[in-house]
């Protein structure tokens, strides 16, 4: 017998979303996901540390995948260009055509404390990816631009699963950092003070 | 005998923020530290449920005090006033004067990935409060607005820490709101797209 099994990471998640659906995060163990995929425990702990990984999806590899694809950016980009590039790359290969699932996963994630918090710090982890290249290539303002790059981000993807007309998750992106610009605008030094 | 024990909370933050740093974290325990400030571990769990939260001092009552501060706010703020407000309150309140100390804490945070994770949800917390507030009173980019203020607030934290001048944490404040307007401004659309 083979050890291979054919799609089974991505049986694994389609799994783990339904059972948590169906009966909670909480309550839905390992060997249930593996036993709906038809796959055993061990295979489930070959492609995932534990079950909230399930969910996630391979968030390092999509780290990884980011990063290189900035590090490949020309090098003449400003810092807001290599940002909006590395954010299409990101929309367009982790989002696009996957908005049911994403929906889906996103109701699970708002239903257990320690998912939120693993998205916090998935969220953090692009901004890091973000500022690194960009404090590689030398730009002072790299701290916030990976930050407000991520804001704009993580602002579009909310809108976008909240809505049914057929923008991408990249116009909302744009739509997000116009709409941030007025509300930072808001903030102007008053005269005199 | 009583129970009640004169700066119970003080001492034992002091002894834990001590502890950490002559030990690290994940070696410190709750009875190391109850005896380190002279009380029993019975009297540190009537303050805090983990050791944790010894760090990260009382950070629901600061939370339940931002929130009474925003609420007795005039209602004529514009969202930008209120967030100002709200930012003015918690740097006076909770970092002024206290600048050696969280610069310790900060150090023993960076050390741990379980308190960088607690200290990204105490920036979504006081985010929320910011929304929450916002939206009650009826500003449609509450939750935006509230995104922008904890930026602001947990940059100007990092650039005070660092910095040995006399600015204020609310200087810093300002500055990176100013900050972000630049950044921000980069995103300009092109003319044609």
């Amino acid at each position: 017998m083979s050890r291979w099994q054919p799609h089974a990471r991505e049986r694994l998640e389609r799994a783990a979303l339904e059972l948590f659906e169906e009966q909670g995060f909480t309550p839905t163990t390992v060997p249930q996901i593996a036993a709906r995929a038809g796959l055993t425990t061990r295979t489930f702990f070959r492609h995932f540390a534990d079950k909230r990984e399930a969910l996630f999806g391979n968030a390092e590899a999509s780290s990884e995948q980011l990063e290189r694809h900035l590090m490949e950016a020309p090098a003449t980009l400003s810092a807001a260009a290599l940002i909006l590039h590395g954010l299409e790359h990101t929309t367009r290969y982790h989002f696009e055509g996957r908005k049911d699932d994403l929906r889906r996963r996103s109701a699970i994630i708002q239903s257990d404390t320690g998912l939120l918090e693993r998205n916090l710090q998935k969220r953090a982890a692009v901004r890091d990816t973000f500022a690194r290249e960009l404090t590689r290539r030398g730009h002072d303002t790299a701290a916030l631009h990976a930050e407000i790059g991520v804001l704009a981000l993580f602002t579009a993807i909310e809108q976008w699963l909240g809505e049914d007309d057929d923008r991408t998750l990249f116009d909302c992106v744009l739509e997000s950092l116009e709409s941030l610009r007025g509300v930072v605008a808001d903030y102007s030094p008053e005269p005199g003070s």
